[in-house]
């Protein structure tokens, strides 16, 4: 569709990683990627602070700093890296670069995680929906111009409403009932995980889907399924928000795009913003001027998740965007 | 110090004025003005739902909208309006204005609360303080500059650090020391509270003071006592709020302006704002950062405060910025 | 489509008013629209400072204040308000209402404007595109979902690549192909006007359209015709904005939705928004992130004309949000 | 003064390089570092596009992508980095590293440009003002509370207004008048010019001054002297920009941190900002609004300066916040 990507000559292969950190990880990795001439147009690193490191950045309160921190050999920190190179100056197949790229990581000891992909391989999303549409119309035209790394492979409802907007851009929307009674949805979950894992998707994105998913689909899709929650959080756990943002007063009303986990509305947060409001907003302006935000934070974490730039730290992501 | 406001001419009497609402109030005040010929040089209303106005709200949900209210005779709403009229043009005393005025106000019933005041008075207002100066020397340096439309009275801090910073400026400051034990700081409260009630400040600003006022002191300086929260409330209330952010890993640190009630940093909210973090700021960079929104957060919603511009809707503002 | 607005029973008649100041005006409008009992739900007043009181406001400069200014007969400025009444409390038709406040209007003086329009009435959009299909897939979303208070009446474009998204909304897309020699575009231009008048629409939206509008045309529809500029004006006027901002290093792109006037990118600006990129965004990127600041600016402003709240004072606007 | 960096046991050795980019460079870097065990700490690099790169991006326009860039042997971009490496990881004295680090450098060609300092050594700043003092108060609250990496050597003014705020800080005042006929004001720019030579500063900061340096000290303090403009760059050079910003009717004001270079507000931009203004403010409100906007900007431009996190590259910088 669109070739914006293509034309910059930009196929790469990216590489991120996570590990206990140490002194030579950066350079392990950039001699190894130097030696065959590899070009890298993009890098991010982060170390993340130990425990002890953490606890002395408690220290410094706004009522004066404690204590200095204490480095002792069990206080290990954590080191993440995304590497993104020129594929052309890869002098082999991914495969091979994966298979070469082994030997160096397990110098960085069992615990490190990495993973290598190549751009050039169009990356699979299905969306989960309910009746608000604004969320699933902004995705479907972004794909269509390119602007989504991603193809849309299917839209799941658990209303029939977004059958026709969706089908209007070709995509294939399934509906699948759900009972009124919690206790009864069980099937229908199991129809939606069906559905899904059929497209292997690289991201299970609930796009102002009003289900709650099942503590076991939430572990089955751990680290791609994403949400996006209409308040910015930790304000405003579950049903209403805006509501009672409304009721509580606040000025500015926000959305969150966050990993699912079973803890409702506590996953990871991949990117969050806010919109003013004032006195004269109601429940309704907030609902309008919300979607706004919704729409934008969505597309923005779902791109960042599927272009592997988004790690996951505990509760925390380290985001190299 | 500043003559900014003064060669504006814009001396201005300034009425805010709730009371239910029905129609004609506008048009009753505004004659009552245009009768005596005052030119209204700001002007803002504002109509707040009853409670089935709310709930009607309320039914336009993200699932789809309900039914429409019902206006019954007891779904009252309430009506706010804050008017700035130029004094030149008005031919009489305060004095008088608020005589002639209370006639107008009776007839919006019983419940009607307004004021009338000089904005060519300066208003007064004391600063509570610990150890943290950045908002008190941004305020310092607002009130010497003209910017802040009060002078600044007193300083009294629960440590004698910020001593110097403020008779600097020429304030004077009163160090009254707390005990460490909660339940004996009462006489401290006590004379904090008598050296505050002296100045009969419109406004006693906690500028990052680090004490939680007894309810006694909330109750006795309700509508007056404003407090910066160093976060977006309702989110990490309390203590050490950018160590609850950074370990939730949000992506947005904020800053709450609010009036100070028996509920711990639960008061009606007049200004917020939010600044941008990513995964690399650690809780110091955050604590650095957070301190140029409390700064700008505060002195907003104080400068708001002194110009009559914040009227308190049961736990929201109304806002006439 | 959207029964959201309905919902909330706010048909509303809406006036909009600018004329010369002086003290009772508002008593007047009021007194006249609470007189058949008329419930003002939405009031806007804006008083600008005329020639001297401008020239005041400049001389407070950064170097100090000036003399204060003078209030001569001749120094007039002007008066805007905008005031929205439930339609339910008013017992006319719109039509009586309207002769009923010509008296009145007739009081502020022969340069007095105003109109009365019922929201309760669909408006109608005409759009122009070319190529670039972001904007317009937003704002057929939003008429989709009843966002946008108008319904989209036709697309015309100079490129065809747009007629399958359009018409898979159900809205007719005209193309008419613009010759490369701009001195023969003229039977071109007369073809999009009879399209667009055809509609007499109340907006004629330049949705990422990349021809200039001759000056008959930006005359013709005054007032009623809006472009979104792909830059933060006045920086970056004309052809490829993103191209002069990455030159140029700013640390902020933006957007601008503005009436479209003879002078290029010069017209009375409706709503402006930035996005913040760094060193690492290159024009591809920003671009990209630019896409999210146009679709919001321009439907933010579209929304504001469409709802009668801009109003236009020489190359400023006032704008009742 | 402030104890808060100390605490974190963040005294550092930070290298800023510049290069001819090409495959290699960081591995060279990081393999030196890695070889006597340094921990990098904080790790920022970025590829700058060649000419051609930048052609290229050019083509990606709006109307469309043009052909692939080609890639030829003269077609160089130029690599940026900053590493900062823990110092009490590093084995020998800065004087050795720099030492040993020119062997590396070398490799990377003669156009290298480099620099390696010792974040614990205290950086010299000397501030330049004229009458208002906004920006003077916040720098010099800054760097009495130990937010700002520098101590404000001295303060020097073409009026003697502000020489009260800078004494209180225990800050060296030097008032040096300014003749009225710009042509006769070189020996008051001769005396600036040895004052502030006197020490050496790394960051000649003018803090709202409202002379125009001769470009002979344009060229002097090349990469040192940091300018606050009034205005979101490049709308609004010169002079009296709010009232150039009033009469345009931008729906946002901005203030801008650049290096002082010959051309007058056209040097390369280190941090820019705006804030939300309506038709209801005018000059006297957005000078107000604006101050704390140029507060924020400039003390974070200054802040990156010092801590060598800006490298600049053409007109344009690099900004490893």
């Amino acid at each position: 569709m669109s070739s914006a990507p293509s034309v910059r000559d930009d196929r790469r292969f990216v590489l991120t990683l996570g590990c206990p950190d140490r002194p030579g990880i950066i350079a392990g990795i950039t001699s190894f990627i130097a030696e065959f001439g590899g070009s890298i147009v993009e890098a991010g690193y982060h170390s993340a602070a130990g425990p002890s490191g953490l606890e002395a950045a408690a220290r410094v309160t706004t009522e004066g700093p404690g204590a200095p921190p204490s480095n002792t050999a069990t206080d290990t920190g954590w080191f993440f890296t995304r590497q993104a190179i020129k594929a052309s100056t890869v002098p082999f197949e991914l495969a091979e670069l994966r298979d070469r790229f082994a030997g160096v990581a397990a110098e960085f000891g069992p615990e490190t995680e990495w993973q290598l992909h190549d751009s050039g391989e169009r990356r699979r999303a299905v969306l989960l929906v309910s009746k608000d549409g604004h969320c699933l119309h902004d995705l479907l035209g972004r794909a269509a111009s390119g602007e989504l790394p991603a193809t849309i492979e299917a839209v799941i409802g658990n209303h029939p409403d977004l059958a026709g907007m969706t089908e209007a851009h070709g995509v294939k929307f399934h509906y699948v009932p759900f009972p009124k009674d919690p206790a009864e949805r069980g099937p229908a979950f199991e129809q939606v995980r069906e559905l899904v894992d059929g497209h292997d998707p690289h991201a299970v994105v609930l796009a102002r889907f009003m289900q709650v998913l099942p503590a076991e689909l939430c572990a089955h899709w751990a680290g791609k399924a994403i949400n996006i929650h209409h308040s910015f959080l930790p304000s405003f756990v579950g049903a209403r928000p805006y509501h009672q943002a409304f009721a509580r007063g606040v000025k500015l009303i926000g959305a969150t795009c966050h990993y699912v986990t079973a803890e409702l509305d506590a996953g990871p947060i991949i990117e969050q913003d806010v919109s003013r409001i004032d006195h004269a907003d109601d429940v309704h302006d907030m609902v309008r001027q919300g979607r706004d935000i919704e729409r934008v934070v969505l597309a923005r974490g779902l791109r960042w998740h599927l272009e592997g730039r988004v790690l996951v730290h505990g509760r925390r992501t380290v985001v190299f965007s």
